[in-house]
């Protein structure tokens, strides 16, 4: 495990990702008060919410609100999220840290599902909001690779076809003259595994060793925490993740599809790696529970249910 | 990824696990259903019940009846464990294939807690128990190391402690003329992570490097399936998981406490990884929605709710 990294950057992203999905109602304070929590933990970036179309996402109807009411720390990023320019117009006259992003699938088919546009019109899109961002001055961070693992409507999707998508997105970068700060790779309906995790990171590498690369990566099929182990392994030190497991993605044309890794998991693999991550795992755990009594309901987290083991070393009879 | 198995063998334990935690109360046309039904994937091994005092664990009440009822493949081994020679009287008298273990726990209080014998008193009962099994012409095939990642009485476990175990283990087995097929190295109450997995089995390994080692992993603070990962990076070929991930210990002295690794996403991921599992996927993902519709409540397994790639695969437009 030589490639471990010493400290790793966990984006946040459980209050947007499960009050996007939640059946709901929950209420604008029970959301600001989870993220405003989730900022008391030692996580740096907290995704409070979408600003997308509520009559997709109801769930989102409050976007603005619960943007506008946060109570925010200095020291945390409260970010935002949007899909369109309608999203993003709603999105900046918000307290939110909106930052733009840049996107494509590696399966046209997927892009069509997602947002009604195939990968060349979904191109042509992100030019239009790249021309956006730079006429109001947001910062574009990141880019993201969607569908890299795979695709429920294309099927494996090559490693090859990833690279090409991240050359793609670092070209439109280029034009633009930003520096991204990452690309995140996405299983976004659950496809990887360690082997597919190896094998996209190696490719992606190979052409662009140097590349700040993060992992978005989804639990569908129990290999969330070992994909996350590989990126690890990897040097892999930037993961999207989700407090108590909150969330999915309710677009994948799969009813199964889980939320992403759960934050306090990944914290409590990583602390135990000697991996650091600035995060007080107790605190997040508390977060979790308080997420798992606002949606009320059980949500996946594990360390979320069985607590962290502070309590059984410092009491330990050694 | 060079150490890969490239095959793996999965002892199931779901029903044995499932059983013993269960509120129920579950039929035993049920159990024998489940039993069946699991032996009808590619396991070969399927363990069926625990010969216990049904005063303190009430779901095996029928576990004579039970090992009974099940009509048997040739091709399995339907198992069922004892925890004393009482349980081993039982046991003997069912169609089973019954093999005596010897076993200890790291820990001397979770000895304690778990059987009201400290870790003396254990190896004492444990040639007791050999003594036996040799007059009965019992096999015995495996010793396992329980708690080898930590405990939550005792806290920390060095990995020389569990080495020192396994050492003991190996005498005794000596002392009776016995070849363990396998020793098995149980993360009993959750505490492992793949930084211990590593540390536990690379100290075994250097004393003993040709030693078949076997993983117990409880998914108890999320990590299960990273540390079998990290087993299998490490060669381990040998794994003892749960189908839908039933079950739990009862006797860990933590309501937290989760079941097995589950043993249908340990296939996924082995399968994805291209290690050879011998069992048909989708078959064992109908066992875990029976076992679901069994105890009647949500269980954690990942890919019985996510589904195999299978479909996706061969109705792929590529």
């Amino acid at each position: 495990m030589t490639d471990l990294p010493k400290q790793i950057e966990i984006h946040e992203e459980g209050p947007r990702e499960g009050f996007q999905i939640e059946a709901g109602p929950i209420s604008t304070a029970d959301k600001v008060r989870f993220c405003e929590a989730l900022a008391e933990t030692g996580l740096h970036d907290v995704q409070c919410v979408s600003f997308v179309d509520a009559r997709r996402v109801p769930g989102m109807a409050d976007a603005v609100e619960v943007a506008q009411t946060i109570r925010q720390r200095p020291d945390v990023q409260y970010t935002g999220i949007a899909l369109n320019l309608r999203g993003y117009e709603r999105a900046v006259q918000t307290p939110l840290h909106i930052t733009g992003g840049i996107q494509m699938s590696t399966s046209n088919t997927f892009s069509i599902h997602n947002t009604n546009k195939n990968n060349e019109e979904t191109l042509v899109e992100q030019r239009r909001q790249l021309d956006f961002f730079k006429a109001r001055g947001i910062p574009v961070e990141s880019a993201i690779v969607m569908t890299a693992f795979g695709c429920n409507f294309e099927g494996e999707i090559a490693p090859e076809t990833v690279r090409d998508c991240v050359g793609k997105l670092l070209d439109m970068a280029d034009e633009y003259d930003i520096v991204l700060d990452r690309v995140r790779i996405a299983d976004t309906v659950g496809w990887a595994s360690p082997a597919s995790v190896q094998r996209v990171v190696g490719t992606i590498r190979e052409k662009w060793p140097d590349l700040k690369l993060a992992l978005h990566l989804h639990d569908t099929r129990g290999t969330g925490m070992a994909n996350a182990l590989m990126g690890l392994q990897m040097g892999i030190a930037s993961f999207d993740s989700s407090c108590a497991g909150l969330g999915g993605c309710p677009f994948a044309g799969h009813k199964g599809a889980a939320g992403n890794i759960c934050t306090e998991d990944l914290v409590f693999m990583a602390q135990e790696m000697g991996i650091e991550t600035g995060i007080d795992l107790d605190a997040l755990i508390e977060c979790a529970r308080l997420a798992e009594e606002i949606v009320g309901h059980p949500l996946p987290g594990k360390v979320m249910h069985g607590g962290s083991l502070s309590k059984y070393r410092s009491g330990a009879r050694a």
